[in-house]
């Protein structure tokens, strides 16, 4: 018998905090990978478009890498694919609506059309780069999503995917518990769960809910009514659409990100959408208020977004109207929610009854509560538990309910980004870390930001900025234009130019002090005079700026 | 009979948004002020320090302001004080609590000495200004708060405070519901009902349950127990010292506010500590692990704060480990979430086990939730129905809910910072809007910030900034100091040299552009300048940093 060898497992994303998914399994010099997403900025980070996984580990590796899985058509599950395809070109595995949704992201990529697509059937297992891959249907928020089950000489592997338990799902298609049970009867190793709602007691409620919700508001609506959720969540999108016919009403739509949705996922066959239902956003001021259902993006309180627009008074076709009603069929990501509470006010100060979540059951979660968790941990029976997709707290929630069924603390993983986790028959540990870098991508720029720069940021966004300038004449050691300054994002400051024009006069001393010192060197002139009046402002008002010092040289 | 006045009730804060709540009350040419707080920031104001009120229409009539009522004392209620000190001295009214921390916020004031200070007894009415006012006690997460019952020949006005019930409070004083009672029987034209938690269904906990899950917190407890709360809550500092004295611990106290409050509201009697039990934090080491309890700020995720600093690894005198229990005894203010969430991640990435609201009972809210506020609405049986102290949407709620009682739609008023608010006998309408500022306070300076400076501190933070300067010759029209550049806050992006080296180039032609269309003036040339480089930099790099450019010339 060949020796068996072992797996390594290594989370390139999604385990220290949630969001850019992503999870690399190698075993005999074959690697797949899960997901490939990306994470929105946080306060931390501002400014930044997004982040996405440090992909050093798998460029060292490129020889062994045998494909990408998707689990699921999020965009923290696939959105860092385009970087990824800018280095390397592997086939991808994804169901159908997962696959269409890739390829509007790969498009335009160079070397697009050489890129292998393979449709998942959820039915059908795969073997790929030596492992033997089993799908199970989830239901999320999002329809096509699937969970893994892999199997491989040492022991099977599963990983959860992004998911929950509906009983009446919108599609008929149910999570594939029976999968996952056959799975537990014949020995799992190690059971990779989604973390994001451990800290939500019970479970979570089904998708149809929200439409009932929605039927009994859309009854109370008078005027208009104006439905902002996740351009993804094609289910809901569905349930607006089907309530709205059910109650005679057009469906306009706004918001990019929501058309392009809506595109691809009735032509994908995922949204069926009621005839003579949909009009254009710029007809509907032809039909009676009354009749018009307005599907937005913007639930998060996006700053550009139509919602947002709306809110604002400066959307192109929609302004608020005294008893419009507005439905944020969404629930605040973490970190949204002031963003969203300031959407909220602002259309209620336009005159509209708004919606929402607190309030009322205009939303449910699209992935499992405690409840749920411990139903796929009883049917898995899996020897470790490793926790994923979330932030330490979520993984830790996650890992208690795992122990309070009986699996021993020292068999719960708490990983973080980059780890090293090596299985064999009887053992899963963490070996290492590979250290990955955080990835900033922001405009077209794309590259490790230094923490300076957000450091930077942070304190000009805190605390603005001076600029001065002046210019010398190193050979006859004089200033022969005198400094000026601007200011950005300063707050007024009652004697802020007595101020600066005392800062003028002892840059002009300094200067000077440095011809007597013989510092003639650019950069020495330039870090003596900064230390002055750094320490200068301060004294004078309290305040630190960012203070950016050019003393331009004639030789 | 003398013709009855009017009424005129202006709020300058407090109903546009949570914090810097203050009402006016006129009548008869005398003025009451009800509150004077401040607001904390949010995203949209970055870098301030805080936000206060407009005091303008207050200085305009202050020979009729006969006074400043404090219903309690959080900062949201006083803390604008010492800016409108700055201005006027009026007498100020209190309970014994709010006084002593209204004293240390005044003192250092020039003329504090001059203040006058009148301590509130709840069991005697005052009359104020021609208002005859009886005050009540509310239950609140600060000692000592009270509401007011405003009596006047032209109907009776109830400010609530800030309340909620507790029908088990920790000093035995609850909410005097049989004054509203009367009130309400004797009938009142008018209720201002605090809306902060008008969102939450059903009814707010009794502090105790608190005390409960901390006993059985601390009883799991086998290492160091570290506890964050509001400096201000008071009866949740005494129930913290008080389970650790039963449990036989020891308590050290680590953070400058949460010292502060703990020394006066133990010297007002407020606090009652049991004997032997702080010790100082630099004595901590001195003792066994499991005795431990350290009560900390922090509870909100401040960056400066004691507890973040532990979380940071960077605290003076703790540093986590294994096994440390933290207890998060708060809720998150709306806008701290992922600053607590970050906390937590960071805790417990150092080996704290975290315990926090959303997983276990460890705080309780100050605020009345939807039943309690129906309790107030049938006990005062108002004609008119006020929201205060919320967001639009949430005073929206709070209208509902008094709708919900029978109170017509037309009789509950959703009122705005600046409202100008008439009371006659039977009416009770907004007459108009004085428009007040937004004042921000920042480091020492105070005044209206433009919002410029708000949206540029918004854009640096973004995109970062970029510094031109170069020098001219205007007589002989020619460069002679080249332009230099740096930048703060930008992002790397790879040919950035290249642009910039290109950038040099075209301010070189600019400037001879200018000089042969005889464009001398200092101020066009820069803004032909800054105009060509903004557009080249976004075509060739596709970010819109802020551009600061000098041009320094040379007559």
């Amino acid at each position: 018998m060949a020796k068996k060898t072992s797996i390594k497992m290594i989370p390139l994303g999604g385990v220290s905090g949630i969001g850019k998914n992503m999870m690399v399994l190698e075993k005999d010099n074959q690697m797949i990978i899960i997901d490939c997403g990306l994470m929105f900025p946080d306060e931390e980070t501002p400014g930044i478009d997004f982040l996405i996984p440090d992909f050093s580990y798998i460029l060292k590796n490129i020889n062994k890498v045998r494909g990408v899985i998707l689990t699921h058509g999020h965009e923290d599950h696939l959105g860092g694919l385009p970087f990824l395809f800018r280095k390397i070109n592997v086939p991808i595995y994804g169901t159908k609506l997962t696959l269409g949704l890739t390829r509007i992201k790969l498009n335009g990529l160079a070397g697009t059309d050489r890129i292998e697509y393979n449709e998942i059937d959820p039915q059908k297992a795969l073997s790929i780069g030596g492992f033997h891959i089993e799908f199970f249907r989830v239901n999320h928020s999002i329809p096509d999503g699937v969970g893994l089950i892999i199997r491989t000489d040492i022991g099977t592997i599963i990983h959860s995917g992004d998911f929950k338990l509906d009983h009446t799902p919108i599609d008929n298609k149910y999570t594939e518990l029976h999968k996952i049970s056959r799975a537990g009867e014949e020995g799992v190793l190690a059971l990779l769960c989604d973390s994001t709602n451990a800290e939500e007691a019970g479970y979570s409620l089904p998708e149809k809910d929200v439409g009932k919700t929605l039927l009994d508001k859309f009854d109370k609506a008078t005027k208009r009514i104006i439905v902002a959720t996740f351009s993804s969540h094609i289910h809901r999108i569905q349930q607006v659409l089907d309530v709205s016919a059910k109650m005679d009403k057009k469906v306009a739509i706004s918001g990019k990100s929501m058309l392009k949705t809506i595109k691809i996922s009735s032509e994908l066959g995922y949204l069926k959408i009621p005839e003579n239902l949909i009009i254009p956003i710029n007809n509907i001021d032809d039909l009676p208020i009354g009749d018009i259902v307005i599907l937005s993006t913007g639930s998060q309180g996006e700053p550009l977004s139509a919602l947002n627009r709306m809110a604002m008074d400066e959307h192109r076709r929609v302004s608020i109207m005294k008893g419009d009603m507005v439905i944020l069929s969404a629930s605040p990501i973490p970190g949204n929610e002031k963003a969203i509470s300031n959407t909220i006010n602002m259309l209620i100060k336009q005159g509209a009854e708004v919606v929402y979540e607190s309030i009322a059951g205009v939303h449910v979660s699209g992935h499992a509560a405690q409840e749920e968790i411990k139903l796929m941990i009883s049917l898995a029976k899996p020897q470790y538990f490793i926790p994923i997709h979330g932030e330490n707290k979520h993984k830790i929630q996650n890992a208690q309910i795992a122990q309070s069924m009986g699996i021993a603390a020292d068999n719960t993983l708490n990983i973080q980004n980059g780890d090293i986790v090596k299985m064999n028959m009887n053992v899963c540990r963490i070996s290492g870390n590979i250290k990955p870098k955080n990835v900033y991508v922001d405009g077209i720029g794309m590259g490790n930001i230094e923490d300076m720069v957000l450091r930077d940021r942070k304190m000009l966004s805190k605390n603005g900025v001076i600029f001065v300038a002046l210019g010398i004449d190193i050979n006859k050691k004089k200033i022969i234009l005198e400094p000026e300054f601007s200011m950005r994002g300063m707050i007024f400051i009652e004697n802020i130019n007595t101020i600066l024009n005392e800062g003028k006069k002892i840059l002009a001393d300094s200067v000077q002090n440095c011809f007597e010192d013989n510092i003639l060197s650019k950069h020495r002139i330039e870090d003596f005079l900064l230390d002055r009046l750094e320490k200068f402002i301060f004294k004078k008002a309290r305040i630190r700026p960012i203070i950016s010092l050019k003393v331009l040289v004639l030789h």
